[in-house]
């Protein structure tokens, strides 16, 4: 139970129970009678979790008042490793002065869209040297305006399931439509919904249905209440389980894409006991600041970062200027400390089956305008 | 120059030009003419910077234009450590795969107001044994209500400048008046500006000639051209330098009392080399996250934390639920692996100057309501 | 085109130039070369609007730049009425000092959902009654919980439908799934695409698709450029038309439940002609502001108000709060001069179908929480 | 007393409770003990007000909790008439189906700056003539650059008083700094407090010792609590009486400068009853908006608009983008109906002391940048 009240004692001395509660990390305001007299008080959103009992044996306490979760099958993925497709979420040792024992969180990669089977080939291999564990990218993209590039379809998702196996990779790609569920769960290990669609109820129940893991993104104004009631449609019609990925809130300065919010992802994390991922690419959107925003991720304790690479971002057809190249990738991954749970691929590919000198460059269209 | 516009040459492919730029991580939209030709690309301001010889060395790049910046003095300031009080803010080093390495952060801690000359000394006393080496504290407290407690005054200052010597701590303290900034000036080592006057020009043009180094913290909404804009005054009229102080922004999710902005942070940090401070206990404000938002603002590249703390959070006069105890913060401070350029405090003052048990509670105004 | 940048002729006097746009009502910066010369003026989007030739005919304007429309189609729709099943957006005319001179925006009312075949007929007398030309209302509800009331469905479009005939109104309801386009297309005369959804392309294309004229509420954050996308999704995929309707934005003051962004209103109106709805009963969420907001938008030039209403508030299943009860309704509709295009229904249907004094309450599950 | 929260009694029904709050526009939540029954509602704070002993005489009601207003000084000037300096804020009367019945609502304008004497004559003959009853103008200006054009300072301010006295205007003029105070209060009727000092508390402080009535601008994202306990300040210190003016938030879209916030405008006038003005000017940022947004204001029931106006903006040193021109003033004027309480002015000063043909056009640098 969430304590939303804390109902006083007749003679209790309100100064001293509000005293005892901020040592516990409680913001109250006094509620009041007709009279004046502090009768009960409201505990704000912001405070520290304490338990029921604790709270009770304060004296002048007379009860605590809450609401039930509105989200009890969320719950139950709770303060526990979530093992998808091999791998999993959550067993991310706690923080330590010695700083981190290697156990990684895990690093998604890939394209923001599969563009060709080539390319996607070469990014699979290169996330796999990279130790990542999780190819990530689009089949199906949502794209602001309808004369932009709406991804490859059906036939990417072969595409990436195949590069995906080559490499030992699992795949994560999002649904967009509900038309599209099936086909997609029949490819991925772990179905995205996107930012956009987090509140497109018949979307989210019809991904539920398919049984499927989700990666849940993050609504670009969305509230922790309602994030967490999103993940609860998916469960409640089927999911196997909900991965929360945090990339970044609509805000007001031009200067970064987005606001990634580490605080929501802490509490997702620390409060809830949630598999939480976080993915700088989309939130800074500019590739200088990704290093910084994902060692940050990985100290707060983050299950996963997702970012996005390209072979030759000149050549994306989308987020282009945010993609790092494979090298970059390759640079960030070694500077993060990521040591896969698996050896990193050391296979015998060696031909590169995409050679971006000689692919054609894109319509200015794509760009941000 | 801050780049904004790249004019093309009469006959650029300006599909193969955004193409390369991509490369160089700068989003940017096409100008047409009246007869639908792209002229120029103007370059989003979440482009990574890049500079201006690899821009016009692109074929079909005719020229780049932009903007001088808009603060020289700030620009002084930047990749380069700055000395204050004998403490150097900006000497982390990179951040790289072995972890960190040994050369803090700077620690800057203290209760929200300098409550009494006892609780000053404690707190001197603690935040010296936890590697700190900068006492924070109010003497001038801005407060939403006027009927909320408003701090000590200048008495308060003559406590925790005795205090800050006494345990070789120096000294940040907010001035909230142009006529404080005298009195403040005399006994600070940096002068900080709140939040809520980051904009408040007079007071900027006071302490700045005051010639003292200012902390200036971040405003509930400010974009970072306004935050850097705000230094520029301090430089202006005489500041000697400036920290800048990234604290939390306004949102609407009740959960967090504010939204840490660690992209703003890293931004400050990476591509205008400037020394950032980051405040986790105003941001989160809920004792719970400090320690993670803490550590995630070490990883990202921070120069300093700024932490509230109080011998006993229960009886402190204002911000009491999220300030941590003298035990929290020693524990926060070792598994941050903060080691100071001293050795930490090994002094002989073992009575506890200020006892908690005997301490008379406040009244239930001073809580949020 | 929408002029973004203005380069200068090498003889210019920037000033000058600067002064003339001003008078114009542009704000702009300069973009210099790198020996500090004003080659061009960046146009703030903030500006307001000059065509092309005026900005030629400047002394010192060497060519404007731009970008070509990202919405050919939903352009035809302005600066002309909009008839939609018999009713016209758009006839509003231009307010003047002797006030609104009869010719009404619409008003569109009816409960948050269609809850019973009674109720939504007793709703549809009463918005006849009060001068309505339109019945709004839910068969499928967007709720934040999957354990909140979800909308009585089909069944429920065939009450609606039925209801608004009888009483000579036009329908609007929501497709919330791309499943239902067909059955809500077959029913309604307009189709609304909810909030939550305004970036949900799959049902974008597959609600475009019906041909069907379309509501298109502005999403939580929505900027006016992706609201204005999302109109063209739905045009090129085959929409008759959009209709664009303010709800209120997501904002940090729990005073209101959403903040009612009416320069946004006025910016589809006067800068883009378009046919602009505001809702005030989601915008302030309290039915005590309801009035006020109506009164602004009108007078603001909006073509036509979106009210919740239920018989008894009191019983409403979703919204209850908000809702105006019958007589609110018809006073506010009398208190904003709505002159029905139309005579008042008269009919002899005097029997209420509802009773409201028989009828159950609801579990409390249904309140905000 | 402010009512957050509805105590059940033991044998209450809580549906039945909720239902006739939701009646009386009350949105609520259940708040449950450990066994899940209903022993409270807490109200949310966008709902209705209700008074107190209505909700009491509930069937299941045991008490109303709730907290005493914050800002008792200020509740003193609710729903009533407030007289400055001869003319009268609060006197509109309501809004009615005939429309506006000539009790106009206070026009103030002037320029951004007061330049010099001969514009500040000319723009005070303007303002009459258009039947404003209040010149605003600056002679401190708060700029967001240090090297932005600062304001002609104490000269300025005769000018204004000059101009104001001639034309039968009175004077609102912004203080910047505590040290300012005495010679804005020696010759303005209403002392400006603007945007980014509503919560400088020195300066409130200081303003209100002066006794003079005050003008309180919004901050650029100040809840509706934090304004009116910044105008608590003011009267807790000496403020005659404070008339609150709204003028657009801080927010994600560049196409108007800033969101203008109708709804905290109506809950300050019918929740609070409290004098409030607004200005269109900052909050569109846009020409071409002003009319509009004027007129939603007026029919929202405003006491007052805020106009920024220059006899040729192409010359004004700042916000030149955002002024009206004289004749602009007056066709707003006369389409608004503005009947001023006396005769418009009908002096016989015909020379126009400005010539802007002769006037120099200034630096570049006061555009946006």
């Amino acid at each position: 139970m969430k304590i939303k009240m804390i109902e006083l004692t007749v003679d209790a001395n309100p100064n001293a129970v509000v005293s005892e509660l901020a040592r516990l990390g409680l913001w109250v305001s006094p509620m009041r009678d007709q009279e004046g007299q502090v009768r009960a008080l409201k505990v704000d959103p912001a405070s520290a979790v304490v338990d029921q009992a604790t709270l009770e044996a304060i004296s002048g306490v007379r009860r605590v008042l809450g609401g039930a979760s509105a989200h009890p099958l969320v719950d139950t993925l709770a303060h526990r490793p979530l093992k998808v497709a091999g791998f999993t979420f959550g067993e991310v040792s706690p923080w330590s002065a010695e700083g981190h024992d290697g156990r990684s969180p895990l690093l998604i990669a890939g394209p923001c869209s599969f563009e060709s089977a080539e390319i996607v080939l070469e990014v699979a291999r290169v996330v796999a040297e990279a130790g990542g564990l999780w190819l990530r990218g689009g089949a199906y993209k949502p794209r602001t305006s309808p004369y932009s590039f709406q991804g490859e379809g059906a036939k990417a998702l072969t595409w990436a399931r195949r590069a995906a196996d080559r490499y030992g990779l699992s795949l994560v790609t999002e649904a967009l439509s509900e038309e599209e569920v099936d086909v997609v769960s029949a490819q991925a290990d772990l179905i995205q919904i996107g930012t956009r669609n987090m509140q497109n109820f018949a979307l989210l129940k019809r991904v539920g249905q398919s049984g499927k893991p989700v990666l849940l993104k993050r609504g670009l104004c969305a509230t922790i209440d309602e994030w967490l009631l999103a993940g609860e449609y998916l469960m409640k019609h089927g999911a196997e389980a909900v991965v929360f990925c945090e990339r970044g809130l609509r805000h007001y300065d031009p200067s970064t894409r987005n606001l990634l919010d580490l605080g929501a992802a802490a509490l997702m994390k620390y409060q809830y006991g949630l598999p939480v991922v976080v993915d700088p690419s989309h939130a800074a959107g500019r590739r200088d600041l990704i290093a910084p925003l994902s060692r940050a991720a990985i100290a707060m304790g983050v299950d996963g970062l997702m970012i996005e690479t390209h072979p030759d971002p000149g050549l994306a057809k989308s987020d282009a200027a945010q993609a790092l190249s494979s090298e970059e990738l390759k640079e960030l991954s070694a500077s993060l400390g990521v040591h896969p749970a698996r050896a990193p691929y050391q296979g015998t590919e060696t031909a590169l089956p995409f050679n971006p000198n000689t692919a054609e460059p894109l319509s200015v269209q794509r760009s941000l305008s």
